[in-house]
Parts: structure tokens; C-alpha cells; sequence
């Protein structure tokens, strides 16, 4: 159960724990400042497939089955996966997760997925609807670029303001029994539009997205920044985690000393090339469900808000001239 | 709250209930044995927009207008709105739904949106996160061609087993109030896959879906074909409707006296040259919120099990040559 707290945020009676985490990686991801922290690093981008989609589908059937190893849960006692990722359609979710034969919700909230998520997986167990539930979410540089934005082959050069999609995925088991932290609330973000409509520069396009639930979350909780030990976007990036800063200030409220973001985290600027960061749904998931948990795990941070972010475009919406609008969903997640 | 019943199923303690729907279709839909039934016939396809994928955003945006002035309710009484379309990214919902600065979350089910969108919207509700609480699901003609098959300058040749993409939208208002119907459990889907790679055939692609979750719901809930007045499907059409009835019949269950298909009922099969059938999550939106609403509101039927079927697919996933796997979420709805 939950009791609605302000506008948009819910805080549960009987918060859900998270029981356990799982990360796949690509090669890039493996070579960056955390490397050392995600389950599986792949050394082959491909994963021996033929196409970026599969490539993709097979981070996420690895995932689970690595979470469920590290979990000692059998697919059976799995009672709905919630899951998703930045294709058209979730194509690689889908053939992703297929064979497992688990009750199945697909999600879409861009970069945003992780959130949305693990908000749902939270409700859903603390509502007594599930024992044990999985939130997932994956991203691929190569099946993202083909999507999103040039063919590789092109050689398109990129602005600075312009993210790497990360190749990975996060999963984690949200749960009635006791795991190393708790989700004691959310607050489920509204779609934010500042009429931007550069898709070389997300971080600009989501930064409102995230300044907006952040505010509504602080207000609804009757929170501040220093109640928690980071407040942790997804990929705004360089230029996003600035334009944030900035919006927040502009209300009053100073997160400079706490924010985290994890497309800053996940590649090493001055060596791999990557301009304002990382991005993409397995960004987020992935940070969290390996450097995030492990501080949770160790209770170096005690409190903190997990909010990624999404761009909400298309290839046809962009090409029709519209804008980039965003979205984020907040997580609040308390060790125990 | 709710309880868990069987391996995938939840029955809720204190159901919620449906307080209004609205549909709002073009031209061809208000042509159909439906057009009497529905709010709004938009004359023009494009609802004097400049693309088929902006038009399916004004369904959506006008949707969720007509449905709060039919329930007196204004936009900051909903507390969620569970939404999505058929497009890549779910653009047709973003713009459409953007102003009304709800918390958002963005589904993908494929055609069985609309189900999965209830489902949630009434474990919310019942859970106590929301009083209020938007399920919807939009579909067009034009978008979905673009999207998923050929340019329609082409004027390519349609096989009698493919159906026609409903241009409409539906939704639904969940809610504590009380209404005329109310949702009394859900029993949620699994990804299937027979292997069938025909994307002019999605009837054959989701028979096999629809007949395992129905399948898995009268087991969960210990009930017969009988107890319901009528199991209704979302957009198998025809050919995808003698699958099904083969598929059961095969377990010892047999549906053929209750069964109804949302896409069947939609168009006038001798003269609006449909072949197999309606399709798109708009079809099962729209015939929910119009026909099988008014039946339950004036108690022609008592109870119903609502099952919308979606094709997992995307125009890259079917270009790689692979299969086109099925999704089926399944709701229990009582009139009151």
C-alpha cells in the first residue's frame, strides 16, 4: 500500500525492497571509470550476433539470467517484468525476453525507462500484486545510431553537446523480502517541452524534464536537497547537468553539492571521445545497478533520489520539425 | 489493494471503477455498423492537420478533452494517464497528450495497449496511488502504413488475411467514484512466439497469445467460457478468430458462443474492403469505450473479459527476417 503525498508522488506504507542488481556491458563501457563494477563486461559489441537489434536482445535475456543467478531465483518466482528500450516498437526487449515466459508490461519513457520501472515494480509489490518484480531497461550504440541518427558508415561528425549511447543493461529485483535498500517513494514525472529541438543536444532537452519532478518531489515530500546523499540524474550529461543546476537555482533551490549524473560517470571525458556524456536507457540502468547499489550496499550513501531522464523524439518527429520534448521519473531509494 | 490469484493473475479486494470512456474515430470508422456508437466521427482523416502522425496526436489530445467534459472532471483531478500508440517512441501520444501536464506513463503493447493501460490504471486505483486515473490507446490508418508496411503512393496489393489500422482513439477514466462498471481483476500477458513471420497476417501472430492468457485466466480464477457474456478480443479479425476458437477447443475450452472480436465488429466486411478485420490499439479502444461500454451501462452484459492482442513487430525486426511473437493482456470487467 501507499498513500498519495502532494501532486504526483506516492510514499509507501511498506516500502519494497531491492533485493539484488544485475549489469551487462559493452566493451567501451567496460573501458570507462566503472568498469570494474558492472557484472559482465562483453568484449565483442555484437555479442556474436548479426544485427545491433540482437545484439541488444541478448544484453537483456543475459541480464536476467545473471540477475536471477545472483538473486537464487528461479523465472518462475518472477511475477511481472517491467521492461523497455529505445527502439521502435521495444523490438529488443521483446526478443530479449522472451523465452523466460514472464508476465510482461513493455514501457517506454525514452532514457527515462529505469524510473518508470522501478516506480512500477515498487507499486506493484507494496500493493501485495507480486512477490518478486523486474524492472529493466537497455540501450545499444549500435542499434541507437541506426535509429536515432546517421548510419555509422557515414562518419557523421558530432557536436559537443551530442551523447554516446551506452551499450548495456540494468536490471534489478524489486521485492518483498529483505534486500539491501528500499524504495520508500516516487514521483512520476509530466512531459516537459522548452521547444528545443536540437536531437545532438538531449541533456538541453530532458534538463526541464528533471528540474520539474525534482521541484514537484521536494515540495510533495516537503524535502531539501541536504536530506539526501546524491540526487542522480540519467544522461543530461555535461551541458544538461549544468542547464538543471541552473533551472533549480532559479527557484531557489541549490543541488550543486549533491547531483550526480550518471552519463558523466559512466565514460572518461578527456580519453574516450564520448563529448557530454553517455546516454541511453542502459546508461542510467546500468550505473545504478553497479556503482549506485554497491554505494547503497555499503551504506556510503543513505538516501537518494534516482531520476532518469528521457528525450521523447523520433526519426519521423524530428524530421517533421518537432520538438525534443522530455520526461523523468524519480525513484527514492533508502539503504537498509 | 489486491490479491494474488494463480500464476498471473490479481484479483482486487475493492474493485475500482470505470466512471466514463470516450472514442473519438475518422471517416471509415464512422461509416462502420459502430458509427452510430461513437462521440465524436472526425470528417477529415487528417483533422486538418499536415501528417498522419499529427493527427493522431489531435486523436488523442481531443480524446481526453471530450472524455473529462463527459465526467466533469478537470485535467489536475488525474492523478495518471497511462497511455501509447503503435508509432516508434510513442510520438502520436507525447504530442497528444503533452498540454494537459498529467504524470505520465508511456506504454508499449502493441495492440494490446489498451489493456495494458487499464490493467495498471485499475491496480493503481485499487492500491490507493490515484483517484483518478487515465487509460488510453490511439491508432491511424495513415501513421501505422508509414510505420509498419509500404508508402501508400505505392498502392501495394492487400492479402484477404490483413487487416485495416483503425484510425481512432479510446479512453477511460479509472477511478474510487462510482461508476457503471467495474474492473474486478486482470490477468497479464506473456510474450508467445509460433514463429509466424507473415506482418500481412497479425490475426495468425496473435491467436496464440490471446488463447494462453485466456487460457491461463480461467485457470486462474477457477471460472468457464460460460461465466462471462462475452470475451472480447481486440483485432484478430477473422482469421485470427477461427485460431483462437482451434487453439482452446484443442484444451478441452470452448469460446465460439461468447466470443467477440473488436476488429470484426468494427467494419462492414462485404462493403468496406477490410479483409480480415479492424486493427491498430485503436480498434479495441474505441470499441470498448463505445460499444461494450453502452452494453454494460444499460446491463446487456453483466461480465466480461476484455482481452486486447498485440503483434510484437517493427519495420527493422521484420526486415531481419524475424518472427512476429503476440501479447495479450487480459482485464475482467462487471457491470454495476
Amino acid at each position: 500500500m501507499g498513500e498519495m503525498i502532494g501532486k504526483q508522488s506516492v510514499k509507501f506504507a511498506e516500502a519494497p525492497y531491492i533485493f539484488e542488481g544485475a549489469s551487462v556491458v559493452g566493451p567501451k563501457e567496460g573501458e570507462g571509470p566503472l568498469g570494474k563494477l558492472f557484472d559482465v563486461i562483453e568484449q565483442d559489441p555484437m555479442l556474436g550476433s548479426k544485427s545491433w537489434e540482437e545484439a541488444e536482445s541478448l544484453l537483456q535475456k543475459e541480464t536476467v539470467q545473471k540477475l536471477l543467478l545472483k538473486s537464487g531465483l528461479k523465472k518462475e518466482d518472477i511475477r511481472y517484468i517491467f521492461a523497455g528500450d529505445l527502439l521502435g516498437q521495444l523490438i529488443a526487449t521483446t526478443f530479449g525476453i522472451m523465452d523466460y515466459e514472464i508476465p510482461f508490461m513493455g514501457l517506454y519513457g525514452a532514457c527515462s525507462t529505469m524510473g518508470e520501472g522501478l516506480s512500477l515494480a515498487a507499486m506493484m509489490v507494496a500493493a501485495g500484486y507480486g512477490e518478486n518484480v523486474i524492472a529493466m531497461a537497455s540501450s545499444h550504440f549500435g542499434s541507437a545510431e541506426r535509429q536515432f541518427r546517421f548510419p555509422l558508415e557515414y562518419g557523421n561528425q558530432r557536436p559537443f553537446s551530442a551523447t554516446w549511447t551506452v551499450t548495456g543493461c540494468g536490471a534489478a529485483i524489486v521485492t518483498k523480502r529483505k534486500g539491501f535498500a528500499r524504495i520508500t517513494g516516487v514521483t512520476t514525472g509530466k512531459i516537459i517541452d522548452y521547444g528545443v529541438k536540437d536531437a545532438q543536444n538531449m541533456g538541453a532537452c530532458m534538463a526541464p524534464a528533471a528540474a520539474d519532478v525534482i521541484y514537484n518531489h521536494l515540495n510533495d515530500f516537503g524535502t531539501a536537497p541536504d536530506d539526501y546523499d546524491k540526487i542522480i540524474t540519467g544522461d543530461l550529461g555535461y551541458v544538461g547537468q549544468a542547464i538543471l543546476i541552473d533551472l533549480l537555482k532559479r527557484k531557489g533551490i541549490d543541488i550543486s553539492k549533491v547531483h550526480m549524473d550518471c552519463g558523466i560517470e559512466m565514460f572518461d571525458k578527456e580519453n574516450q571521445d564520448t563529448h557530454s556524456g553517455g546516454s541511453g536507457c542502459g546508461c542510467s540502468a546500468t550505473v545504478l545497478t553497479s556503482y549506485v547499489f554497491k554505494q547503497l550496499k555499503k551504506k556510503a550513501w543513505k538516501k537518494i533520489l534516482f531520476i532518469p531522464t528521457g528525450a521523447l523524439m523520433s526519426p519521423i518527429s524530428f524530421n517533421q520539425g518537432k520538438s525534443v520534448p522530455g520526461i523523468a521519473h524519480l525513484v527514492v531509494i533508502e539503504s537498509v
